[in-house]
């Protein structure tokens, strides 16, 4: 696998590389790491935490990953490939458009539940700065390239206003971002069917012919 | 002045406060470190080189500020300040309501040109936790609760949907942000005449009845 993205800092030693690497280990790694952020964010990350939590040596951690940068935006890597792919298949589902888009935000609402705190931290990734800009506007960016194309289907069904379709899925993205931080934050003071009730109806004010 | 807010992390050393403060000593480190932030970000921002660029002592600068965060968190506890008396000035202006949030659109997007780099750096700010919670999310929320008000009135007088007001200041103001920093980061790859309509309309979809 190539990375599509990795940190610009410098490793902090050469590093060696495992001979045979072990996809359950470099899983079980990221888990730890994935559970460690959620608790305490990347600035509280320690090398020796993820090693203890996945029951492995701090030398394991670094034949996978060069520190903590690297080993933070691969977590980052995973968790937007796993929120595209279940995005994917809502975009990807039966229906009209809007009906579809309400499967998405329903797909992003349970992504946000389950990380709660997490959330933060991954919202807040900015901190990390990679050859593919800044962590979280990489994040971003992956989802708006996804959510484009079905914006672009539904300006030709009549079904989306016409109008830039980048600008628009930064739009209904970086707005359903900034709204589920909002949520997590105030430790979710609207229940999720009003806070949801709310977000469909602004995503609609949006896209609306 | 008390400061609404301050960096959680306890100061490196117990400080000397200036016997006789000079707000035109204040102003200058503020000044000197606000464009330094704007140049390289707050991770490139040292002691040194705000005392050199306001011509001051590194000693003058720790009289006044605790140390690096604390001198970062005025910086943008003032830059909101302005921002918030010139928004006030739109949302108080003449004319039916939407012609006041156009206004304060305009306010808004003058002020994201002036600064640039310098708006990114501002709102990735939350790196600095501070009594008051996240930096950057404490100066938005700030921007909410001065608008809030305004948008009450609106619904009173059917001029914009009756819906949670909180969440929608804050749907139509992380919006804002969230596009404004798209656009930065793209080096305004839309002219700001288009990326003005374009934000208009946005805008003017989350909140017309």
């Amino acid at each position: 696998m190539t990375d599509p993205i990795r940190p610009v800092r410098p490793p902090a030693r050469k590093r060696k590389r495992p001979r045979n690497p072990s996809p359950e280990v470099r899983t079980r790694l990221l888990e730890a790491a994935s559970s460690l952020i959620d608790e305490g964010g990347i600035s509280r990350l320690r090398i020796d935490d993820v090693a203890e939590r996945a029951g492995l040596s701090v030398g394991t951690v670094y034949l996978y990953f060069e520190g903590k940068d690297d080993l933070f935006s691969h977590v980052v890597i995973e968790l937007t490939r796993v929120l595209r792919e279940r995005l994917r298949i809502a975009y990807e589902g039966e229906g009209p458009l809007l009906q579809r888009l309400v499967a998405a935000l329903d797909t992003y609402l349970d992504f946000v539940e389950e990380k709660r705190q997490g959330f933060l931290h991954f919202r807040d990734a900015g901190a990390v700065h990679t050859t593919g800009g800044r962590l979280s506007v990489w994040a971003l960016n992956q989802h708006v390239q996804d959510m484009r194309p079905v914006l672009e289907a539904g300006m030709e069904q009549g079904e989306v206003r016409r109008t830039d379709p980048e600008l628009l899925a930064q739009a209904c993205l970086g707005l359903l971002q900034h709204m589920a931080g909002v949520w997590i934050e105030t430790s979710r003071s609207w229940p999720r069917e009003e806070f949801r009730r709310f977000l469909l109806q602004a995503t609609y004010g949006l896209i609306r012919p």
